[in-house]
């Protein structure tokens, strides 16, 4: 194995360090983040700092850069207070690479990268149409996190669409089964494939494969 | 599509609502927290819910869950200002799991789910011998996030081991080769396939695979 300490990671050249450090969370979920300015612009980027943070109430957080990447997005959800988040298929997965390009304000990343725009009526940010798990979200909180800028978006389920053929009869969703990538680092995507799922652990016993 | 809103979340009975929540942030990579008490009881717990947070410093966060399972882990990183992160290989993945049982503090999971603690002379924290990728972290914040109860941990990156064959020119780290499997919700495991990376997307050129 090969060892790396901190004063290496710091003395690294800026695109190699972002690269290496961005792996080291392993596999993450690909989303895409539909907003609007409320003024007939739409904005969809791809984030893969999204996380679980409760079940109830139903709370996702997302990470959202410091710097000008995204910053429409950010910009749209304290505006409209709403925003979507839509799972990323094999099909999609280039598409949803393109939204990361710096597009102008006026340019929405749905056109550009090939994607359409689903509204709900009464629901101010886009959904994806062509996404097989599709949540609409409502903002909860921003915590700046000073330590580097980043910030915390905690966003509450308001609504959720999925194909019903992937939801199991204990609320569990496939995702490989409805075709979600995994992503890793910056760049890289991944098919993944069908899982194993295990029963509640106990003490008491080893870990059981769930029928 | 199946259409699901706030109200439905909330009324569903408690474990299927955390299943189906749990899955809605999508795959997630499944890390080993290892931690130790300072007096010679270590502790070792998976988590999921693992996000990059920044490259420079280099930074990760977890989220620790508000009950009980897992405060061994909190209360040990509290004490000793240090963890470890180590990924799950596909051969890892029960006794990964198993680690979610609820063992007595005298108990250490690595002996009770079949791994090996490795120490670092003057880390207090011991790093998991079968992982592909370990990572030593000290402490750099915890925020406890008043909506749920739930604690943001984030730790500065210290040490890492990895496996060079593994690592790309660029600073890429290959999970899927250095067998690293993402999870989903609460129990599902899933082996991933080789990736595809694509070029840094610019808006005067189409999506490009990186060669």
């Amino acid at each position: 194995m090969k060892y790396i300490n901190n004063a290496d990671i710091l003395s690294y050249e800026k695109q190699y360090r972002a690269n290496l450090i961005n792996c080291l969370s392993g596999f993450k979920g690909a989303h895409l983040v539909g907003t609007a300015d409320g003024n007939g612009f739409s904005n969809l980027a791809i984030f893969s700092n999204v996380f679980h943070l409760g079940a109830n109430p139903p709370l996702i957080g997302l990470i959202n850069r410091p710097d000008s990447v995204n910053r429409g997005t950010l910009e749209n959800i304290k505006k409209t207070g709403v925003y979507t988040l839509c799972n990323v298929t094999e099909a999609m997965k280039s598409g949803a690479h393109q939204t990361s390009a710096r597009y102008a304000h006026e340019e929405s990343e749905f056109g550009a990268c090939g994607f359409t725009e689903e509204w709900l009526e009464g629901f101010a940010a886009p959904f994806v149409k062509e996404s097989t798990l599709k949540i609409g979200l409502e903002l909860r909180e921003i915590h700046n996190l000073a330590i580097n800028g980043t910030h915390l978006v905690i966003g509450e389920v308001k609504h959720l669409w999925l194909d019903e053929q992937y939801l199991s009869a204990d609320g569990f969703y496939d995702h490989a089964a409805a075709g979600s990538i995994a992503t890793v680092g910056l760049d890289a995507y991944h098919t993944v494939n069908s899982p194993t799922r295990f029963e509640y652990a106990k003490t008491d016993k080893p870990t059981t494969v769930l029928k």
